[in-house]
């Protein structure tokens, strides 16, 4: 469709989940191919439900939508964040049900095949947890190798946590699978609540939304109501942090990191109190930005711009002064 | 001595301890009616003799100093930090050792002794791993009513660690003795990383001790010349934390908290990677301080004043213009 590089985004549809698809598929740098769900905001099968719906919304049918893990790598799934993202994963809006069917393919398949398909070219979005990469990478461990790189909206370093003191929804529904993700031999980006709190859409942005010429923006906007009153608590006033459109931003480089050191992450996937926390290594960073030596995962901490303004001018055209 | 409240200081003397010491027998907001030590930047053995060597220089043989628990509630002593404190826990300056000797009794009995002495009156200043107080309150389950306050200077909040990303010395020291103090029912307050990396002493402040009129204080300012070098990679500058004296300051009153809501504190004392961490709830944090209902542990974060001039004000007089 474009000569960007091909997309595969793995998602738990989700408000901020919409608003990045929609973000993603208004975007000529980037090139979905693909979308794998999995149980986190709602569960695996609604969250596809919510992706076929948002596709048929853009025209955008063509993109396989395959159904992944219900349940993280140990336990059951518990039921997802109705309180946060209501009972249907997008803050109770009806959408019209997609004529189109999930991909007869489960959610690592997808992936492997299109990792098969793209060698060495297949960017990875996970913007959920990271169920669905783990059982890929204990399918094939070869994929690291297989795919360009693999951007991971989740985890905390100085930040505190969502659900926890210390712990990211992404990352505390799965940690064991996080553990897996963020230590494997493969180019991974961070963007941890550490950034994405700091990027915000208010209730001004919400309306832009509403007014925007394609449905899908118009549909995200609906469904961003309930989302900043849940917000109001957090902030003081009507907004919403938006974690997965600004992974999805720096991924396309629409937004561009400028603080990002190579830390050593490692995932808590005990039993204590600490379960689910992604413990950066942030100690050698006080008089600024250092690679640690080893490290793997790049932690974005900054970015050039807010990724707010950007989404909204993608997908509502230009203010009106 | 004075009519200040009476003071109890566990320590692990040490040269930000001994910093401490001398400011707190310089203050006659302080009365220091006993000194229980224990393992940490040193062995429990030399912390003793550090802080019987210190009293001697400050003529204050008088305040009983009892030697305490030698390893922690579980495990052994892991021989100290002599990377920063030197060999002998006083960055290597060799003290005139004292004429007295450590009072019989151990650290736990002393401290019991005092808080019984002074019913309701005691006050606990912790700036070593908490071993001692744990096993206090094992012994004595009454003790936190028999007491007025504890001030522990340890753990993180937001900060990263020192001996881990996530973990602080005198809590990593003992997490177990940590969690029975930090969850006891007397009023804590917790003097983190996060406040403390904030206030420094750098070379023109110990060449100011060097100068001070009192021998302890000179004595200090001689332990400090290699504790510099060893900050100056965190810093980048020659400026050492003033960990142990904040704390003091915060005690006796000479610096105020202004921001220290009550929070949930809870210590990992699991055997993952967050072992030692403090995980301090800061959820509601982001609009302001606001203390959490049922939290019992007060968490300092700011201050009014700088230590560093206020302990230098103390120990040295004021600066020469």
């Amino acid at each position: 469709m474009t000569d960007a590089a091909p997309l595969y985004v793995d998602c738990d549809t989700g408000i901020d989940d919409a608003l990045a698809l929609a973000y993603l598929l208004a975007s000529p740098e980037a090139d979905v191919v693909g979308i794998g769900t999995v149980s986190g905001n709602t569960s695996a099968t609604v969250a596809a439900d919510n992706t076929l719906a948002l596709l048929a919304l853009a025209g955008r049918e063509d993109i396989p939508v395959s159904v992944g893990a219900t349940d993280p790598l140990r336990g059951t799934f518990g039921g997802g964040a109705p309180e946060v993202h209501g009972e249907n994963g997008i803050g109770g809006v009806d959408l019209e049900p997609a004529t189109a069917s999930p991909d007869p393919r489960d959610a690592v398949e997808l992936l492997l095949d299109l990792a098969r398909a793209h060698p060495g070219e297949l960017r990875i979005l996970a913007i959920g947890p990271l169920t669905n990469l783990a059982l890929a990478l204990e399918r094939e461990p070869g994929l690291p190798a297989m795919v360009r790189d693999v951007v991971v909206m989740g985890g905390a370093a100085l930040e505190p946590g969502n659900v926890t003191a210390v712990a990211e929804a992404n990352i505390a529904n799965d940690p064991e699978a996080a553990a897996a993700v963020l230590s494997a031999d493969w180019d991974v980006t961070l963007v941890p609540l550490d950034v994405t709190m700091e990027h915000t859409l208010d209730e001004l942005g919400r309306r832009r939304l509403l007014e925007a010429p394609e449905a899908i923006a118009r549909a995200v906007g609906e469904t961003l109501e309930a989302y900043l009153d849940r917000y109001l608590q957090v902030y003081g006033y009507r907004a919403c942090a938006l974690h997965d459109p600004l992974a999805a931003a720096l991924l396309v480089g629409t937004v561009q990191a400028t603080r990002a050191p190579r830390v050593p992450v490692v995932v808590d996937a005990g039993d204590g109190p600490g379960r689910g926390q992604t413990i950066v290594d942030m100690r050698d960073q006080r008089r600024g930005p250092v690679d640690v030596p080893g490290a793997r995962c790049r932690v974005v901490l900054e970015t050039d711009l807010q990724v707010g303004p950007v989404l909204l001018d993608r997908l509502a055209g230009p203010p009106v002064a």
